[in-house]
Order: structure tokens, then sequence, then C-alpha cells
């Protein structure tokens, strides 16, 4: 167990949006709020998913919309702590602990705030490993957890509970028709399961491991060292392309932010040119015809200078990037996995392009490491 | 109270569906699964307004949908039952009456269904007086009926409560939201009321009201005599034209089925031209360019020989029609009412045209009336 404290909060937004590959949303009103709550003598507790009871009850929290939507529709902030709340009304018990549902800027502080807000303690881990845009995206949807009991709140005061539904397409579809009809952000509180259950399919640490990254691009600022180094030296993968964006096509259609940029490359990559499809988050890199990298793999841009996070709604025409290609969870290497995961399931017409080698938070030692 | 025998529904069919002024869905599945409900022993019990006890408990039970759906998208059946179940579960007590949300060829069955399926009786009565497109078009929520909890169900398992939502409007517009990602249509339970807040807002005794109308239809064809008398000499109101459809233009959006139609008189009303405005329901009658009847009053067509109500979405070219204008109900006369079904609220630039006199279901003895 450790305690995230305020100096955290920046490193860990940083290193959750490196691993958003372009998605996960707006970090700073979630940034203003956990600070606010720490200043407040609230406290972020992280477990790590070994130290979850068989029998925890644990509730997958997040924010639920298009990220574009989150930097012009600010939340309250209090959004996912109601819909945690609700869900604890229907379920009529408490919740022993909460988890992201995906790393990423805007998701990562909206689970800690409502750990700061509630007091329950924060698993160490995440469903993605990185950002997806939908919610059967997870490992906990992939392996099996129940999609309901769901709860979803918004800031006017509609609390809407998914009682039953089929499966985790079914509650992604209806969430996000209410998510759309309220105005296209919401707070959601899902997947009420076992610590047993858990500790088997949260991909773990990954909490320590956005701040690890944060810390090593402030450090690399610091030295006036290349913050893609420093990210890659953290996370394995590579730097596949250093580049200037030319090209940014973007519509936001049923509360997803879809479409595609293009980069040239610079320096030793001058000549090349790249396209990168996205829906909220980078799906598939093609390079002369061929998808050169895809999901789940990480697809993520940071600023050349500053080793900054750019997100698929703030990229735009000049923006100088390193674009990284960093090895996905083992547990999204699975058959199983691909099939939701994998290129095909946005409707891109290639298979997996993967990265050898060990996924990221491959070993189990980090998720128990006190941070 | 009474109890309805197979041989009431076609004529509660024909007469709902008159009623709910070319809206209210298709009766046609509702029809047979009420008939199957009734041949297989079970007693569908109608009880007057009035035999309410204050401390009761109704709930209001229909189908979501747009009509046109309804045709194409056959429901199971049980959608409006497991709602309500879903409903008794999350309030934590079982409901003692339940009572239509609007009259209209599936909405008046479908309530009829939920009655047979689990023994509660039938409140005579409805919260419109004839069909609305929308959920907060009630004198329930009109008058102040609380919008949640409610619950949803499809035919797939999905079900979906709304267990906060800040009002009316608000739960249509979620409601709605949640019909479509389903697919067009499912069953509601909502609007949870003592029997004493009932007795003071429902529109009573509408259910003997579209009996007694089916039984003048029919009587008038078996003797031969204009079936257009023999509903307005039950329900008041007047005959504005006898003519022939010569245009439609519908369409299909957001879950509604909107557009207009266009009528030429014929025999003494040769000469003459309406158009009539809807949105599931017939909104105005226009003609020369003036508002000649409005919503709340009911513009309803029947066919000019055999009194079949013609629903906006299953009129067409060529059909001969009497455009039938009936006076509303007295509890949606009021201020409060026309601000929430009056045309205006529904985009219509006019004011109200109401029909002088008594309105429907004024005389409150026709509620207690035993049928």
């Amino acid at each position: 167990m450790w305690e995230i404290r305020e100096q955290d909060l920046g490193p860990i937004s940083t290193g959750a949006a490196i691993l958003g590959a372009g998605g996960g949303g707006n970090p700073h009103i979630g940034h203003l709020r956990a600070r606010e709550c720490l200043r407040a003598g609230k406290r972020i507790r992280v477990i790590a998913p070994g130290e979850l009871a068989d029998d925890d009850r644990v509730a997958v929290c997040g924010a639920m919309g298009s990220p574009v939507v989150s930097y012009e529709k600010l939340p309250r902030g209090d959004e996912e702590t109601t819909a945690l709340r609700e869900l604890e009304k229907f379920l009529g018990r408490r919740i022993d602990a909460v988890a992201p549902f995906e790393m990423g800027g805007g998701n990562s502080m909206a689970a800690m705030v409502v750990a700061a807000e509630t007091g329950v303690p924060l698993v160490d881990g995440d469903g993605m490993g990185r950002a997806f845009p939908e919610l059967q995206m997870t490992t906990y949807a992939i392996y099996g957890a129940p999609p309901s009991p769901s709860a979803i709140a918004d800031e006017r005061g509609n609390h809407v509970i998914f009682s039953a539904v089929p499966d985790g397409r079914w509650l992604e579809r209806l969430a996000r028709a209410v998510t759309v009809a309220v105005g296209g952000h919401a707070g959601l509180a899902t997947t009420p399961m076992s610590g047993e259950f858990c500790r088997r399919v949260i991909i773990p640490g990954t909490l320590t491991l956005a701040r690890d990254i944060g810390l090593a691009v402030k450090d690399a600022v610091r030295t006036k060292t290349p913050p893609c180094d420093a990210v890659l030296s953290v996370t394995g993968g590579s730097r596949y392309l250093r580049g200037k964006v030319v090209d940014v096509e973007r519509k936001n259609t049923s509360g997803f932010a879809r479409g595609s940029l293009t980069l040239e490359g610079t320096g030793e990559f001058s000549g090349r040119k790249v396209r990168i499809d996205f829906q909220n988050e980078n799906l598939v890199l093609w390079e002369d015809g061929d998808a050169r990298a895809t999901v789940p793999d990480l697809i993520t841009l940071i600023t050349t200078d500053r080793g900054e996070p750019l997100t698929t709604e703030l990229v735009s025409y000049g923006s100088r990037a390193d674009v990284l290609v960093l090895p996905c969870a083992e547990l999204l290497r699975t058959d199983q996995a691909l099939d939701v995961v994998g290129p095909r399931a946005f409707g891109l017409d290639t298979d997996p392009v993967l990265t050898a080698g060990p996924g990221l938070t491959s070993a189990p030692a980090r998720a128990d490491e006190p941070g």
C-alpha cells in the first residue's frame, strides 16, 4: 500500500496520458479535483492487486464520453463518485476497492478522485494497460466480469442503473446512448467483481508505471536529454518516427472522436510519411499502404522537446512529435482479447501487428512494488 | 370492478386507436397476447380510479418507441411486465395496480397484458385521454408525479432503471435514447404513485370509453349507418371533413414518426383541402393557412365505410376518411397542461384551438360505471 501525494499527480497525469495512446480524456479537471481532495486532507491509498482479499468487492470507475467533449463541457467532478454510490445502493453493500477501467489522462484521475472522496483504496492497475474507446474492451469484460449492474450519473442528477445487460457490448451501447443523451460526458461505476477475480484479470501496476513514466519525462526535461528515450527506458518498445503533423481529420460522431492524422518525418526520418487512424485512441499506424503497428499495441505521440502527450483531440497541424510504439500488456495478446481489441474490432482491415518481446507490466513484481 | 372478456378486446382496441388520434402504436400483437392470456385463464380486472385506496401504489405501464417500428420489429410481449417486475425489485415492494400512460391501440393493450400476467388490477383511465408522443405529456407528470424510479426492458434481457431524473422531460430523453439503442421498441414501467394521487390526476374512464366507442362502431357497421356518427354520439366533437388522402410525408427520426398528410374533401366537402401535421400523433389541422384544430384536442381519422382508425403510420395515399375533432379531457385544458401538450410544445407556431364544451370523460360518473 502506498499513498498518492500531491507531487505524484503531475507525473501520473503525464504518464497515464502517454499510456492513453492518444485517448483517455482530459486530465486537467481531474488533476485539479484530485489536488483539491488531497489539500482537504483526503487520502488516496493505492493497493497492489495482490493485496485484495478474495471476497473483496471491486468496482470499476471512470468517465464515459468523447474526450473532445471533456474539453468543452467541464465535468462537475463528482459524477463517478455519485455513480459508485448508486451502484452500492443497488447492490445493497459497500464497495471495498475501486479500479480504473483504463489508463489515460482523464480516467486515471477520475478513479483517484473516487478513491479520495470515498476513502476506499484504489487498485494499482486497470483493465486496458492503455486507453480504448469502448467498455467491452477491458480485460475485466474480456475475461468474464459481469457487465451488470452498472450505474451512470451526470452532473444534473440523472442516475441510471443498468440492472441487467446480456454482455459488455450491450452495456457499451446503452451506456453510450445515455452518455450522448446527457450531453456527451458522464461518470460510470461498473463491473462489480470479487477480489479474487480482479487479481487474475487486472493489468497490474499501471498506476505505478504511469508515475514512473511521468517522473522519467520530468527528469529528461530537467537534464535536457530526449524525453522519448526516457519513456522508452521505462516502457520498452521503440520510436517509430520523429516528424511533424501535416494533416488532421477529425469528427465527433456517436460520442466518439474519429479520424486520422498524418505526419511527415524530419531529420533522420526525412522523406517518410505515416498516417494514424484513430477512434478516441490511435488504432493503426500506416506507412506505404501497410499497417506497421496496430492496437492493442500502444501508438502514442509525445512532443519532441518536452515529452508532452499529444492526444487525438489536441494534436494539430504543425505539432512536432515522436511517434512511439509500446508493447501492450500480455493479457491483451490472447486470441480472446484480440477478437475484442484487435484492429478488426474497430472495422479496420488488417491483422494485428504487435511488438515482439514482453508486454508492458508483464512483470508481476511491479504490481507489488511499494512505490 | 369489472373484467375484460375476450369479446371486449376488439371494441377496446378499435376505440383506443380512435382515441389514439393517429398514434398509440400497433394494437395487433398486444391484442393477440391479451387474448392468449384470457384463454389461458388469466384475468384482467378493471377498477375505477375511485376504487383505489389512498396508499395503494400505482405504476404506469406501456410500450415506448416509434409506432412505425412496432409494425416491423414485433415485441416479445412481456417487455412491460418485465419492466414492472424490475421496478418492483428496485422499490422493494409490490405494485397494487397498473394504469396505461395513454390510450391508443398499442398502449391500451400493453397495460392489459401486464394486468393479466401479474394479476394486479388495471385502473380504468390513463394519463392522456388520447395518445401523445412523449412521456412528460401525461397528466401524471404534468400534475407532479415523480418521474423516477422508472424501468425499461427490451426483449433481449436489457433492463435499465432510471433511479433519479430531474423531471419528466429528462426521463423522456433518457428512456428514448435507450429505446432507440435497443432497436426502437421497449417496455416501460414508470411513475410509481399513491392511489390518492392517481385518483386526482388520472383521466378517468377512458378504457370504458374506448370500449363504448368500439361497440358503437361495430353496431354502425352491422346496421349500415355511418360509423362517424356513431363515434361522435359517444365522444362529442364533430366531423371536420370527409375526404381522400392525397399526400403523406413521413420520416422516422429520433424514435418518432414525423410528417404531414393532406386530404382533399369529397361530397359536400368538395373543393376543400386540409393538411395535418403529426409526430406519432396528429397535432394540428390546417386549412387555408389557419390552424383549425390543435392538440390537445383529438384529431383522428377513421375510414368512411367501416370506421376503422387510420393511424399515422398506416394512412396512405387514397385512404377515404372522416376527419374527426374530439374534445380533449378537462385535465388537459389548464394552462399548466397546455404548456406541455399545446401545439407550441411540439414546435408548431400556433395557439391552441380547442373545441368548446365539455371534454371527453368530463363526467366522473363514467369512471365508476360498472361496464
